[in-house]
């Protein structure tokens, strides 16, 4: 029989639809033109190219030419908040982020801050992971030029307020990007209607390729370029253009815009259906993060007196492929940053364990690993120092 | 009968390799994992990465370890030019580079210089589009920090005296950085041999995948990430690994290793073919660049009395796929910066058509040129004022 492998790990990468693979195969070789060629192989990635601009403009409600497209969510972080710093520093160097961003979003921070002469507020966050609007607006300096808020977060999933966000960076004629890499295409979003100026966008979330993103410019904002070169993308991201990526992730936002309704029903369901069977399976368990402002497809669970590293190791020996956080930050010994900031003790931030849920998980998946997950934390608990002595300390209560 | 096809523009891109696509392939769908992720899905990715670094690095005789993947050669030289920039600026301000770079080297220094209080010495170059080795040592100050010169032109094929560059930098201490977009791959490259500090490299103009290039950083080499976020690349270039588009490069690279030499002479011979036929068959016709340090797949050709826009026209009427230039510009009105810069009139530089031969170039797709080409040429003098006035003036000198 062969091993049984359950896939939850979404957040940190998605396998190409089909779908996505057929509509790509062409662009690699038959339509294998650079888009910028004046002859015929030029004018067929010329109008692929176009053509996915729209789909991802009508994934968010954006007009095509408000789409850039860049290698990726990091890139699209990067280039917002580098971009923007640059182009208004003679107005101010102030930015505000949150304590949950993305490394894509605090590692630039904090190279402007090192190198450049900016300064950033770290905002908190609530105990669901939620950055408080009152704190938001008295931060705010005369020299504040740009806000950074994650739309949904990588970990806990955790949703933000971001219309109310936009309302305040707006009021302030503050430009206000959001890291949406985890929510574009997992979520209903409009633009237009939330009143972002710059959004991160990535394909590899939403069963496109990797190495393609885009980032959503408002008409009218001004940020500098961030890659310097040849005149592609209305010469404010330069480098061929990579059409075959370009095109999947245009079809992948084309099927999950038109699968949106279904999506965010069914991972929800199993969402509720995985956090219900464990914590009523094991006992010391929390779940991370908002019940209510929540991505669809995420679940994080906190279990108490164990370590994350532990649990993955017997998972992916059951064959289940899960994360403890970030994939970003894998093989770095501190805790999550995250978890850290929603105020967890430094052995539950340890403890703590991501399952994300996708378009190709099943109910047995589902089954399969609310039967299995208890024996594996109880077989950990059972080794632990720490359970150790909370049994003892009960067992001596209860005397 | 189908309209014959004839591809004669792989400086710009060229086709992914059948055995490339293969190779990517399965990282699309089954092995699509997170290389960062702690999981199997993740490890088999890892595994990909690493076997994909070390064919690069062959390709170049680097280490493995020297060999930092990117989303393509203009993010490589922004990366080199920027990171080397911002992490020297304490000990001088001052770029040396040359007036015949791709744009992707040009416009960060332009930006440098517009923004960052940086000053760039913009080399002249021969006729044949070398640079004077002598001008090179004038012009170096005790503030200059990085001399960046290209390996090969994209337009003209025009090789630099890349080693003897090299000695020069490290007598003077000073970061040598060389965009080999067009080198690397089409012609042989020891990175060793040469004493190049930072090396910019592309896969799609070597029959990989586009979205996807590498920066050698020799060991030791100073330079600020150019990317900030997650852990990938030793902490050097954040952003999920492009792992389907890596595999396919690494492929490229180990079949452009083992096919260097036949490369070589076959295109040379291709190339030498084109342009006697071409020069026998059409008057007032010259080759722009040098005949000896040339590209093997490389040939530009300056027309007299009439313009590029013109001749690709027609080309693409009859099938054949060909450029003014560099694709990155195309669109532009102005004439090709490289062949101001060595020395061609106005007119001329305006008149010019590169050609460029790949793997797939036959003899048949030569001769085709040379029968159709003089048609064509012959076509649009006979509606050109200039070419009238200089028959009009032959005539009366005859007389």
């Amino acid at each position: 029989m062969e091993k049984r492998r359950i896939y939850m790990d979404y957040s940190a990468t998605t396998p190409v639809k089909k779908e996505v693979v057929e509509t790509m195969m062409p662009y690699l070789t038959d339509y294998f033109g650079n888009a910028s060629s004046f002859h015929s192989f030029g004018r067929e990635a010329k109008e692929a190219l176009d053509k996915s601009r729209s789909q991802v403009a009508s994934l968010i409600n954006a007009n095509p030419n408000e789409i850039y497209f860049t290698a990726g969510g990091t890139e699209s972080d990067n280039w917002a908040i580098e971009g923007v710093a640059f182009a208004h520093k003679n107005k101010g160097n102030h930015i505000i982020t949150s304590k949950i961003e993305h490394h894509g979003v605090l590692h630039p921070c904090e190279y402007l801050e090192k190198h450049h002469g900016f300064e950033v507020t770290y905002l908190d966050v609530d105990s669901e992971g939620r950055v408080d609007l009152e704190q938001l607006k008295k931060s705010i300096k005369d020299t504040t030029i740009l806000i950074t808020i994650m739309f949904a977060n990588n970990e806990i999933g955790t949703i933000q307020p971001i219309k109310e966000i936009a309302e305040i960076a707006k009021e302030h004629k503050i430009i206000f990007h959001t890291d949406a890499v985890q929510a574009a295409g997992n979520i209903n979003i409009d633009v237009k209607d939330l009143g972002v100026d710059l959004m991160s966008m990535s394909s590899h979330k939403i069963y496109g390729p990797k190495g393609i993103g885009a980032l959503y410019i408002k008409r009218g904002t001004k940020l500098h370029t961030f890659v310097h070169g040849g005149a592609q993308e209305r010469k404010r991201r330069a480098g061929t253009e990579n059409i075959p990526a370009i095109v999947g992730y245009g079809k992948a936002a084309e099927m999950a815009k038109a699968n949106m309704d279904n999506h965010i029903e069914t991972l929800t369901k199993l969402r509720t259906k995985l956090i219900d069977g464990i914590l009523e399976r094991i006992p010391h368990t929390r779940v991370n993060g908002s019940l209510t402002h929540r991505l669809p497809g995420n679940v994080n669970f906190g279990f108490e007196f164990i370590e994350g590293e532990g649990i993955l190791l017997l998972l992916d020996m059951l064959g289940i492929a899960a994360s403890s956080g970030s994939a970003c930050t894998s093989g770095s010994l501190d805790p999550s940053h995250v978890l850290m900031a929603i105020g967890l003790p430094h052995e539950l931030a340890h403890g703590s364990l991501r399952l994300s849920i996708g378009d190709f998980t099943t109910e047995e998946d589902i089954d399969y690993i609310i039967d299995n997950l208890p024996r594996v934390i109880e077989r950990l608990r059972s080794m632990s120092p720490l359970y150790e002595t909370y049994v003892r300390e009960q067992g001596q209560l209860n005397k």
